[in-house]
């Protein structure tokens, strides 16, 4: 019997789609697997991205072997130019995934430093005493695996993300006969994509949106542009294509886009076919039934290519009669509205504009609820952690275990920070470690705080009213008259009235009182809640009441 | 024949979801099609809401004969309260629409000067040379009708929001006979709902619905919560019929949701079998299997019932294993996040939560496309203008229109603000007139303007610098140390050496500089601009920074 327990770490990615990140520790051995960032809220106003927690593996630094990467997605790579100056452990990743990452962390001038390990999927590395094996998924990337992480206390099965497609456009389909062997075997664990739990059915293959794009290439009278994910190499692929086939020429729009066919062609995950691919210079003398754009802009990005299009301020392209438009890409939850106010802005223009569901222009990268239940069937675990996913999803993934015979108390519905402790004894959740939202805001990781985001907030709703009070510091006195600005507020020209009002109840209240009352605290609190409360019974508003006092 | 114009004026409801006000204006008279709200977006900071802009209306004030309202929902009513004050005219609607706009005029005191002119569904009134009448439609609320406005130069059909619904749970179906024989008579204009433009097919029946929740409250283990729009009387009555059946009874969480049960009970659009509604208080002692509670949030509001439920903060109830919970409405588009939230709130709690299209718990209230092609089918129209929605659905719509046969110059596409030109030789687009957003924000309507949120935005993203300098007013030299305040920007306690530093640069700044260039330009320019850079190059974030100056 095995004392010494397997234990479970999410520190990002259950309870939100995003910043994933997962420490498997045994002993004196720590692996991460994934490093993602996610973006904020619309309450985490000014944040610029959101990073996961890693304050446990700091403390527990010396063990941590290294991080696995299972695909080059944002959300599972996008904190490695973050946590790696502070971890710096080698990255285990596919050919794909290392030239995307590459550009990150030259950007961020971390890459000469980094090691990198790269195993091809269905190869293997050690880390500690851990053997894990990458085998292939298919997801809207390519090069993703899932892993077969070997662990003295038993196997586990991590899916990463993935869905099924038995007719992926490239690469190899999800590896089902390796996870029935290792199912076979026995597996202890297995933690697998939550992400589209509450959705019935099957994923349909990547398959499908090449003949619905192909069909509206077809029937287009002029030019086509397609927007979507620009790490959705395979997409890229199917479009590059038809343009071929119609004897249309491609131009790419947008940097992500450009970077990304760029290292993709270079790798050999993207073919394009000789003189398909056109310089966007040449795009305004090309015959309009000659041209395929490719462009980012699929979220409805404001500083995006499609939707500077759609603004009309991009130099090579203005939409007009006879342009056909393909958004090849689901808003992402929150980017509804941006999205469609592009849609809104390109039929103004006079486009033809495929979009949404009902085209058969997009289909998502995560397995369905069938696909779920055959991973389930085919690895066998003992126990069953769901991740990637919401609440919602995660208890939903559980219900359909449950639903397969999974007992109750072998599914494991974590949220960040919880651990799981396995040993061959059975499954518990131990005490909690830290795994808090880290705020990336300009420069600088985590100063952000509760009271920064609280003022941000109470700044955007009513503005900031700034007195200004100027105290002779000998006599204590109010020296001239107090000052008030604002911002956000009201309109300062039209409501000169209720500002200078405002000064004159301070003025008021200050040479009404006792020259030794005039004191810091008095003008703090006394003055700026008889200020606040003029301001809100005028206005029913509440701005930010900042005193300012100079002793002169 | 006429040379008079018949002038279509719509002045909100294009373009957008909400805030809906269309003028019909012939010769010396003017109808105006209801006065709707809409709720901001979040780009729109601090805006309680949004209102149609009437000052066409108000510079033709004498002309407006009445406002007529077709059902009782906020995007069509809830402008009232501040239109009403500055136009004065009478309000004609049904029975219910009164009620429900009634409760808001007297909120606004209001009510006593207001005139009301109660039509049934079936009846007309006239309006100058207007004569209307009101047929009754199938939508999310009784009473709804649309409108057959006979003029001089023709007549206009305009739906309202409506849906078909042949079998619906309370009312009359929509009169298609009527449609159909109005149609026969000839049609100058057709106006109709485009809000479901985008969908295929048509949109069940309310009694879907019922059958739904009848079969969730049939296998739930104990109490029973649904959540739905508080004016969705018909909902109401199906869910409270279901309680009656199966032995449970009724109790009301939410004070929208409570007063209109009162309001529609005491108007008899809502019955309540003797002995199903229970008081609130009540509900602790009644046995779990025998509750059905009503309540507000199907839209995740911060303050509704059911959101204060899911967090623990509801004085009669908290959430335990064996609940259920039903959500009987779908998201509004920018909401997702907020009911998304909830139902992970409920399902940490231990609830089985009902949600999403897949439960068949909801339908919604507007015609899919085959029922948009029906209403084009049986009124013929000679011309045709989609109103109700988002630029797409109303392109999409004319796109169906076009479909049926419909010439693309009888084919009208506005946007707010345009004017429809109509006499008998033809229709044509004339010159725009004022429909910009109006903001209500607190007490003041349409004073919040583009620089004001700007400003928000700006505060929101980075905060607000406040530099303080006081300048001796004889010798034009500063006087003791400038001071920064801070909010919403950094860490006051944690960047206090970044704080100290700028007031260095400004002191530097300020005592290097000649006597007499210490001017307020210099402030506001020189010495604001450096600070700006400063803080830009130390944290890459960019506040407001305010200077302050005392001149004493």
């Amino acid at each position: 019997m095995i004392k010494e327990k397997l234990k479970i770490i999410p520190l990002g990615g259950l309870g939100e789609i995003g910043k994933n990140m997962t420490a498997v520790e045994y002993g004196e051995d720590i692996l991460v697997i994934d490093a993602g960032l996610m973006f904020p809220d619309e309450e985490m106003l000014g944040v610029d991205l959101l990073i996961p927690d890693i304050s446990y593996l700091l403390e527990h630094k010396s063990k941590v072997r290294g991080i696995v990467i299972t695909h080059a997605h944002e959300d599972h790579i996008g904190a490695l130019p973050y946590v790696l100056p502070q971890l710096n452990v080698p990255i285990h990743c596919t050919k794909l995934a290392k030239g995307l990452i590459s550009v990150k962390l030259k950007e961020r001038k971390i890459l000469s430093q980094t090691k990198f390990n790269v195993v091809a999927p269905g190869g293997h590395f050690n880390a500690g005493r851990f053997t894990v094996e990458l085998f292939p998924v298919c997801h809207s990337i390519p090069d993703a695996v899932g892993l077969i992480i070997r662990t003295p206390v038993g196997t586990i099965v991590h899916t990463g993300d993935f869905k099924l497609d038995y007719t992926p456009v490239s690469g190899p389909p999800t590896d089902l006969s390796r996870l029935a062997q290792v199912g076979s075997q026995g597996v202890l664990l297995l933690m697998a994509d939550s992400t589209y739990a509450e959705l019935p059915g099957y994923t349909p293959s990547e398959q499908v949106v090449g003949q619905a794009i192909d069909h509206i290439i077809t029937n287009a009278p002029g030019r086509v542009l397609v927007t979507t994910f620009a790490s959705l190499i395979s997409r890229m692929q199917q479009i590059i294509d038809a343009a071929a086939r119609h004897d249309r020429r491609v131009f790419v729009i947008g940097r992500s886009m450009s970077d990304n066919v760029r290292i993709a062609s270079d790798l050999g995950y993207l073919k394009l076919p000789p003189g398909v691919m056109g310089r966007v210079e040449e795009l305004s003398r090309t015959p309009h039934d000659k041209v395929v754009v490719l462009t980012t802009g699929s979220q409805g990005e404001p500083t995006s290519g499609l939707v500077r299009i759609a603004s009309r301020v991009n130099p090579h392209l203005s939409i007009m009669p006879g342009d056909t438009v393909i958004i090849s890409a689901s808003p992402i939850p929150g980017n509804e509205s941006l999205v469609n106010r592009t849609v809104d802005n390109l039929f103004k223009q006079g486009a033809q504009v495929f979009y949404g569901s009902r085209t058969q222009a997009h289909v998502h990268g995560h397995a369905s609820q069938e696909e779920l239940k055959l991973v389930l069937n085919l690895t066998k675990p003992k126990y069953f952690m769901p991740v990637h996913g919401e609440y919602r999803h995660l208890t939903l993934h559980a219900k359909l275990a449950q639903s397969l015979g999974m007992p109750d108390a072998y599914t494991f519905v974590l949220e960040d920070g919880d651990v799981l402790e396995l040993n061959s004894a059975g499954g518990k959740v131990g005490t909690k470690v830290s795994a808090d939202n880290v705020y990336v805001d300009g420069m600088s990781v985590g100063d952000v705080n509760s009271a920064i985001l609280h003022n941000r907030r109470m700044l955007s709703r009513d503005g900031i009213v700034v007195l200004s009070v100027a105290i002779n510091k000998h006599s204590g006195k109010l020296v001239g008259r107090p000052g008030i600005v604002s911002r956000g507020f009201v309109d300062a020209a039209e409501a000169r009235e209720l500002l200078n009002a405002g000064c004159d109840l301070v003025a008021d209240l200050l040479g009404r009182c006792d020259i030794h009352s005039v004191t810091s605290g008095f003008i703090d609190n006394e003055i700026k809640n008889a200020l606040d409360k003029y301001f809100y019974d005028k206005t029913k508003r509440r701005p930010i009441i900042l005193p300012v006092q100079m002793h002169v």
